[in-house]
């Protein structure tokens, strides 16, 4: 393939900011992308309340025209939307994607970046790459509340809980497939890019049924790559180690919950959601964003910081096979960081200490213009 | 109350260790306590199996006689236990005693110790009191693996999983009374000891059910303590700020698995496992247990760090209403790990950074022995 199609999606609130930032940087290097123009989050949910009325079905906040435009194009990058979860009916947009496209892969690198650093005493060298199964667990969206009467009759254990008041039950639903081919995945990963272990983590000393069929599934995966090292952990092991010995993990397969929980203190580690990207990656198609919300209160003051939809760019360059692109655009936004001249607050607040931050900040798209320049 | 009953287990190999430093430290405290020693854990599980005979339902890490021992004491001080998870019929000791004594509140305070710090750059001041429910949630044991057919019937969201393989399914169960009673005991303590803050750690915005009754309970309580700040954020949310802004989490409440993963992250900051006490309290006794492991590969040679079961002994003494005596037990190791002249193997290692720590490293009984001295 010589051109690619890309569909973009700003989203809401300070997703503009970022998306603006973003487009500005990747026309400087002139790549073979059509963009196509997409949108959704709570701007479309609100449209479509105008339009439809409230609590029509139809409403959403994700269209029916962003859905044929993420299937017709090769891939899809999207800055940020805003949730908000207490209104009835809202489903959140990319949970929604997840779904829909059988995004099965939650792609969520955390490396150190030069100008950024650790939190941690000693600067470690982190360099993990978490494979989040992106689909099934307590994301299956199989609830009950208030529990059926009849549901307490099909299991002994829940005879305790008669008188307990109120009962709600989320199922964590995990199949054969959906483990097999998250555990997959990162294993052709870590083949195809030479990293030497992978970590499983989960709770299979005390949740039997799910983690122990995915942990069993995880070294069968394993024989197959003799030449990885296969280790399994408990996840509660893992939020400690990761802040005691960062250099230990490679790669990490864990299951959705245990995957958002664990690749967002990996992120901290590595800098935190201003610097993470993101993948959301099925066998048709993928959707990167930045692991960041959409800011609401900076919204179009460009104040947001523009790497984390910068290196999301990056990733889905690598996604579509421009690997060298990604790695011109990795190491340009290196630079501005390392330069330290273009740094937009948080970056300047956070890791130069800098005391005048308000003052010398830089905004989005200057931050942004500065990678582009670089490029 | 002028005399108290305590039962102690020292549970599997380097547990012996720990509880012989304790009781030596807490000789030299001169306490009003009986002391009742009882077992359990791996030994117990293989007496038992010599006893009875392999595949016997009455083969048990937990036998008889330390129950009874744990119902007609005052509290019960247990060390370390052993667990081999893969083993068939295999329970764990700690999950059957929440169980069976209800013991719904995990309490696992994270307070940065004077003369260890934390591993974050700039040294925050971490107290973190973290309310983990103890009896509920995935720790239900309702599992099914297989999936009995009839079971892909009851939720519509069951469909797709028809064509996957096999699927397992564990129990996610919140009640009513579970949840308030955990946030209540979170609320009232805060008012005791005077704290201002409580944060809920939930996933509400995906886990609607679940994590939506919780939230709701949890601002249901709040009203009934109006002086004290209720805040509720989502469980990998707090995984993030509790590296980047310690100093902003009071007292934390959460359902079972999410405070298993974020108290140890909490203990991780405060210098891990080594220092960290847990208290398993219900409404009629209580366990404590140091949340560190029972370290097999050190069993016997008194290498391990006696300051996690110190600091769980001072935790049970303000249990039992000794809290001066407590708050003297927690002054002496202080002092002694301020001293830095008999230190464990891990601290001189790993907060000494001593290059010499193997030849330095102080024995637990000698460092028990030392805290025993200053008190
Ligand atoms: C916003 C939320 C639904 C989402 C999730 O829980 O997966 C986010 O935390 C993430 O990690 O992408
Ligand atoms: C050992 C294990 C069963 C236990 C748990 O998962 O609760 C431990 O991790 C803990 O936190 O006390």
């Amino acid at each position: 393939k010589d051109r690619y199609q890309v569909c973009y999606m700003a989203g809401d609130d300070s997703g503009f900011d970022m998306m603006e930032g973003a487009l500005l940087t990747l026309e400087a290097m002139d790549l073979p992308i059509d963009w196509i123009r997409a949108d959704l989050g709570w701007c479309m949910w609100e449209k479509s309340i105008a339009k439809f009325g409230e609590g029509d079905p139809r409403c959403n906040t994700v269209p029916p025209e962003t859905i044929e435009a993420i299937k017709k194009t090769d891939a899809t990058l999207m800055a940020a939307i805003t949730s908000k979860p207490g209104v009835k009916g809202f489903k959140s947009a990319i949970l929604q994607m997840r779904q829909l496209f059988d995004l099965y892969i939650n792609f969520r690198p955390a490396k150190t970046l030069p100008g950024v650093g650790t939190p941690l005493k000693g600067d470690p060298k982190i360099d993990v790459v978490m494979f989040r199964e992106n689909t099934e667990d307590l994301y299956s969206a199989v609830e009950f509340r208030p529990l059926p009467a009849e549901m307490y009759e099909v299991h002994k254990g829940m005879e305790r809980f008669k008188t307990k008041g109120e009962v709600a039950v989320s199922w964590r639903v995990y199949s054969e497939e959906g483990c097999e081919r998250i555990i997959r995945a990162a294993f052709e990963y870590a083949k195809a890019v030479g990293r030497k272990k992978i970590t499983n983590c989960n709770k299979a000393n005390v949740i039997r049924a799910t983690d122990g069929m995915m942990k069993e599934i995880f070294f069968k995966v394993a024989k197959d790559y003799p030449e990885i090292e296969a280790v399994e952990e408990n996840a509660d092991a893992t939020a400690m180690w990761l802040i005691k010995n960062p250099q230990d993990y490679d790669v990490v397969v864990a299951s959705n919950v245990f995957g958002d929980i664990l690749s967002d203190e990996a992120s901290q580690l590595t800098g935190g959601l201003g610097f993470a990207p993101s993948g959301n990656i099925g066998a048709t198609t993928a959707i990167f964003e930045p692991s960041s919300g959409s800011v609401p209160k900076y919204a179009h003051q460009y104040r947001v910081n523009p790497c984390g939809i910068l290196l999301t760019a990056k990733m889905m360059l690598d996604y579509l096979g421009l690997e060298d692109q990604g790695a011109r655009l990795e190491k340009a936004i290196g630079e501005v960081l390392v330069e330290g001249k273009v740094l937009t607050y948080d970056v300047l607040r956070d890791f130069r200490h800098d005391p005048d931050w308000e003052k010398n900040a830089a905004s989005t798209i200057e931050m942004a213009a500065a990678v582009g320049q670089k490029l």
